[in-house]
């Protein structure tokens, strides 16, 4: 069992995912600044790990402060999701998890601040282990999608490592293969930050799922080889009408499976949905530091004042979404409708 | 003027293209092993830069010989032309270089050993010259396609690097500069071996062109944020229909340009023209050593075990190929007639 993220007496733990596969190192945060500053520099990193590291660092935050008054504690409070939440713009867990926090703390004020306190503490480790209970449901209803001896192409981490544990995308196949199936998966490297290489790679093989690393570039050779059944893909957010924001390369991969007839799944719960915007050009698209480019693991390959661009996301249009996998089942086109039934909460 | 192959007094100097950017080390190969060698591990790399190498490493290996007799020399041109073209599979420009540096030793072995040793040492030289002019003419005939203020994306690098100097798609996109037309490039990363972070961009800011570069998975994103106006590659072999071999990840580059509705250009000289084969389903896809994609100039990024996948080539079939630019001309699909008039030497 890999252990993304946890709420421990010492503080919060994370699996600093910048040195997986070569370091396996645990740190422990006991600050909201720290918390803040491990999402933003990619220690954890994922959706719904974001999420759930943002309640968790929105509790250490109130729970090592020392407000002379609950009017104090507000100001503090604010300060604190302001924090959070201003560490990464595209994945809209974040922001999910922020407002679950500050109705959580309103609901329990009334109590004083013993209780607010414990309430957000006992809140992010619910957030924690629902995450993990919507990962597996999402194994239950997607793995259907899965049919055995399925090669399935996936891209970044959509795993474990990028949630409180068993993985979206990689949840599913995981479901597939406890479900009997033979499953060969293909995980694009993911440049730049290297999560397929790097994260996907290491825990499949943690879990003995066969799984060969490809870079992104040959993704579409493999397609047109007809050695890919499937694509399954996390989601950073999904608009109204079902674009999906996810990791960089993720629109090129989509083009690829419709141009070569491979079926193209996204899977993600539901604090992913966004239907406050229509579509996905209202997604902030985050541009990260180019020296993310230009150097690999400390190391350059380009010369070193190069012109580079670094958009962490793009956004894949509803046309090339074949079904969105939720922990309250599986959304078809037309997404709009079918997004907004999951989203008041039928099954 | 980038010094990618020469031929000197003192052996063979070719500029180490493992090294760049970080590193400008010239290396001097004074046998044709070692110029084999030197091909097989990508010192030198890029189809016609690939081919001029194997006629001077040919040119070498009988210049340094010392056989007794012209039928001795006859066994050992045989094994040198076999230790050259057993280098790299997918490039035909190699290939076409044996080929002729076969023709000029059977019509040079009457005249004795040292008429065939200067006869193979001058057409190397020849060839050398003939692709910087063959490269000159393309940027002639190509520099039309490409307007005034384009943003041009490549893929690779089809430069200066990848032949005898000026470069295929590169130099259309010099010619272009020269024209007078302000281009702006976007580079193609290009894993593994990295050609457009490390090559590309370098040849590039040395002629003072911009450059930004991207990794390979950013591509679809700006040609869906309309910020490409066309994608202009090389080729390693390009077959009788139009379909073209070029460095893996190509034909993703081709699909998302055609999603985009972007033209995609093919620059190439005419000796990467395989008429023989008619389809791209013929040419043989090099696959090379994992650990160039387990490992970043030395540094691992996955797990030690990894499988990985390493193709070097893909095949774009004709369909997605809006024109290829060679030294004669540009041909237009139906390529099967416009390659042929070319190759029979129409203008």
């Amino acid at each position: 069992m890999i252990r993304t993220i946890e709420w421990t007496d010492a503080g919060v733990v994370m699996l600093d995912q910048r040195l997986l596969p070569t370091q396996e190192i645990y740190r422990t945060y006991t600050n909201h600044s720290e918390v803040a500053e491990a999402i933003r520099s990619m220690v954890v990193r994922g959706a719904p790990a974001i999420g759930v590291a943002a309640a968790m660092g929105i509790a250490m935050g109130v729970d090592t402060s020392n407000p002379g008054s609950l009017a104090e504690l507000d100001v503090l409070f604010e300060r604190i999701c302001s924090d959070i939440a201003s560490t990464r713009p595209t994945a809209v867990n974040l922001f999910w998890a922020v407002e679950r926090m500050k109705a959580v703390y309103s609901g329990t004020r009334p109590l004083g601040i013993p209780a607010v306190r414990s309430a957000l503490i006992h809140e992010s480790i619910v957030m924690h282990a629902e995450d993990i209970e919507a990962n597996r449901a999402m194994g239950r209803f997607g793995q259907a999608l899965i049919p055995n001896k399925a090669r399935v192409l996936t891209h970044c981490n959509a795993g474990a490592l990028a949630t409180a544990g068993y993985g979206t995308a990689l949840g599913v196949i995981r479901a597939a293969v406890e479900a009997g199936n033979q499953i060969e998966v293909y995980a694009d490297e993911t440049r730049p930050f290297l999560q397929g290489a790097r994260l996907t790679a290491w825990e499949l093989q943690q879990d003995g799922i066969p799984v060969t690393i490809i870079t992104d570039n040959m993704a579409g050779h493999f397609m047109q080889k007809g050695k890919i059944d499937c694509v399954i893909v996390g989601a950073d957010r999904i608009a109204a009408n079902g674009d999906v924001a996810n990791k960089i390369g993720t629109y090129s991969v989509a083009v690829l499976a419709k141009e070569n007839g491979v079926p193209f799944f996204v899977a993600a719960p539901i604090s992913t949905l966004d239907l406050s915007i229509p579509d996905g050009s209202h997604i902030p698209i985050e541009e990260r530091d180019p020296d993310e480019v230009r150097k690999i693991m400390g190391v350059p390959i380009t010369p070193m004042d190069a012109k580079v661009a670094n958009p962490a996301f793009d956004v894949t249009p509803n046309r090339y979404v074949h079904a969105i996998i939720t922990e309250r089942g599986i959304a078809r086109p037309p997404f709009q409708e079918s997004l907004q039934t999951l989203a008041r909460g039928a099954a």
